[in-house]
């Protein structure tokens, strides 16, 4: 009955049941996607999921978003009556401990995002341990996997949005708005993006949201895309330039390219992540180039999750992971950056993400097959 | 040294310290505007105060957001080496207390929003009280104040565009968009908005995010629109038609309007939260109408805070208060709401708002005097 990932862990912490808060964790467990775009709520506690080994898992959330379904403990969200969000929280945390039927002591809490005032419900609970916690989302379901994929279609409406408003004079901000225009007219729904949006010099600082600054016929524009759908992330990241680019842009476009070629070659079951890692990384240096980023990571239930492919990174890749790639080149006032998501297969990987790569502003051709 | 509306909170519970993550009070104890747009973030926890009674302000954040300056106690965020933030926290949060000068024994935490794995660092805290806690943010400064007033400016800007974007065929996600980007125009930068944003008989349903319907003659456009400016919560409200309102819009319309002067009015120093939310309702009801959500609420460092204008409420309003007051009347497939933010003087309010209140979409005057 319960998800065999969790299993294994449970397994392996000696434990009979996981307490989280954790979105991602929610999201997985219990299949709810709660909101997160606002920051914490007077009316409400971030949604708990109790996952145990032997009982149905139980969610424990305010009514304004209580899905109707078994295994569901509502405490008393917006009203017109005095608030005390923690204590509601506490007590339907207490029925769904009951309820999800795990002993106390052998309750793992993850303690980053379970908050302090709910451990009165979790008695004896001891801290779930953080590595494997983080690696509980790695592999992924054929659903997960297809969720992944319909937000990588809002990245795609985000990526053609923005490159159509890729104007002289445009600013950071109305090519962002372009992009948020679009991801919510695809999903049909307010939509959590978090984007780097950097246009000509800043595009050599790697990351950060758009700001007021206008875009001048020859510069580069990056735009890193990571929208939220159904609670599920997706990510996309391309360079482009309005206009002829500067030949340095062109040739680290290449080696970018290049590297993601090398990564996506390098991705298959049985590698280390630092084995990925290490070749894309090489294939940027051996160009003269350098980026100080990691080379890619999971992706999915959080923005970035494992596997993380970063250098000497331990975690074998596995079938069913879900990767982003993403090597860049940054100096001398530019910065290139290209980027798409793979599952990975039996043999090696399938590349998901299919916006345009392409420096010419008005690309369209797909990502490397 | 400390604030004072931190002292007096700290001597009713006979404490010494305050040890809370809420960003509200993060903002107002520390001065710091934690980002709380995308959800928890794989690199960092939440941002934490450590307020003393007799020392300087603790602050606990990733080195990420961390400001330059005294009192803050940075820990590694964005990172390619692994990661785990929460020990990270940890390591900072017992620093932040030793300096902060804390009798752990005399330490409050708050519960809701102190993450439990933080719970080391703070050994023999013990739950703040919450009333008190939700109280603390109710009297704002002159400065915090402006920056309310600052808020409520992006407010306009959104209202404006809205407005404009009033057209037969307009879409909700459409009239969004455009107040969004008038929003983050105006602001310079990305920014967290809540918003409800119906048109036509949804208005009927009071509240909630703009979906996929397209604007027809004659229908209501209800926008309840919320940012975030460095840390701090605007808030405004107005219903308006396009085209030629229905004749039960144009009385609902001039009802709320009625019962929102009779708010400012009782919006005194001396006067419960119970005696103003009596007062408005009763001049909603006396014309036949009803609202089933508060009169109206505090807001600045959260979006929703004390004063709450609820029945019964007890808060008894004083100068300083910075108050929503937003009466509507909701039936037969129409909903009307008008609201306005002002702060209490000595005498009575002075209101903050400029956003037009009319039902015209063309109106332009500015909220009640």
């Amino acid at each position: 009955m319960a998800d065999a990932r969790l299993i294994a862990y449970l397994d392996a912490c000696d434990a009979d049941a996981l307490v989280t808060a954790d979105p991602g964790l929610v999201r997985m467990l219990a299949g709810h996607a709660t909101e997160v775009g606002f920051g914490p709520s007077p009316f409400q506690l971030p949604t708990v999921v109790v996952a145990a080994r032997d009982a149905p898992v139980q969610l424990v959330c305010s009514a304004d978003e209580a899905p109707e379904r078994e295994g569901v403990h509502a405490y008393e969200g917006f009203t017109i009556a005095p608030i005390d969000p923690l204590a509601g929280a506490l007590a339907a945390l207490e029925r769904a401990v009951a309820a999800g039927g795990a002993g106390p002591a052998r309750t793992l809490v993850d303690g980053a995002n379970v908050p302090a005032g709910l451990m009165p419900a979790i008695e004896g609970g001891f801290a779930a341990p953080i590595a494997g916690l983080a690696a509980l989302t790695a592999v992924k379901t054929d659903a997960e996997v297809a969720a992944v994929e319909a937000a990588l279609r809002l990245c795609e409406a985000g990526h053609a949005a923005a490159r159509a408003a890729t104007h002289e004079g445009a600013g950071e901000l109305q090519l962002w708005t372009a992009v948020a225009a679009a991801i919510e007219a695809a999903a049909g729904a307010r939509t959590t993006v978090i984007a780097d949006l950097l246009t000509g010099p800043r595009t050599e600082e790697i990351g950060g949201p758009p700001v007021v600054r206008s875009l001048a016929d020859g510069e580069l524009v990056l735009a890193d895309i990571v929208p939220r759908l159904d609670g599920i992330w997706g990510d996309s990241c391309a360079t482009w330039a309005l206009g002829e680019p500067p030949p340095a842009a062109v040739e680290m476009h290449a080696v970018a390219s290049r590297a993601l070629e090398v990564g996506l070659a390098a991705l298959r079951p049985g590698a280390t992540a630092g084995d990925v890692d290490r070749a894309v990384r090489a294939e940027v240096e051996s160009a003269g180039h350098f980026y100080a980023h990691h080379t890619g990571h999971g992706l999915g239930f959080r923005w970035h999750e494992e596997p993380r492919i970063i250098p000497d990174g331990a975690t074998v890749i596995e079938p069913g992971m879900v990767v982003a790639l993403e090597p860049g080149a940054y100096r001398g006032g530019l910065g290139v950056r290209v980027e798409v998501v793979s599952v990975v297969t039996d043999e090696g990987c399938r590349v998901l993400s299919r916006h345009p790569l392409g420096l010419d502003a008005g690309a369209s051709a797909g990502p490397p097959a």
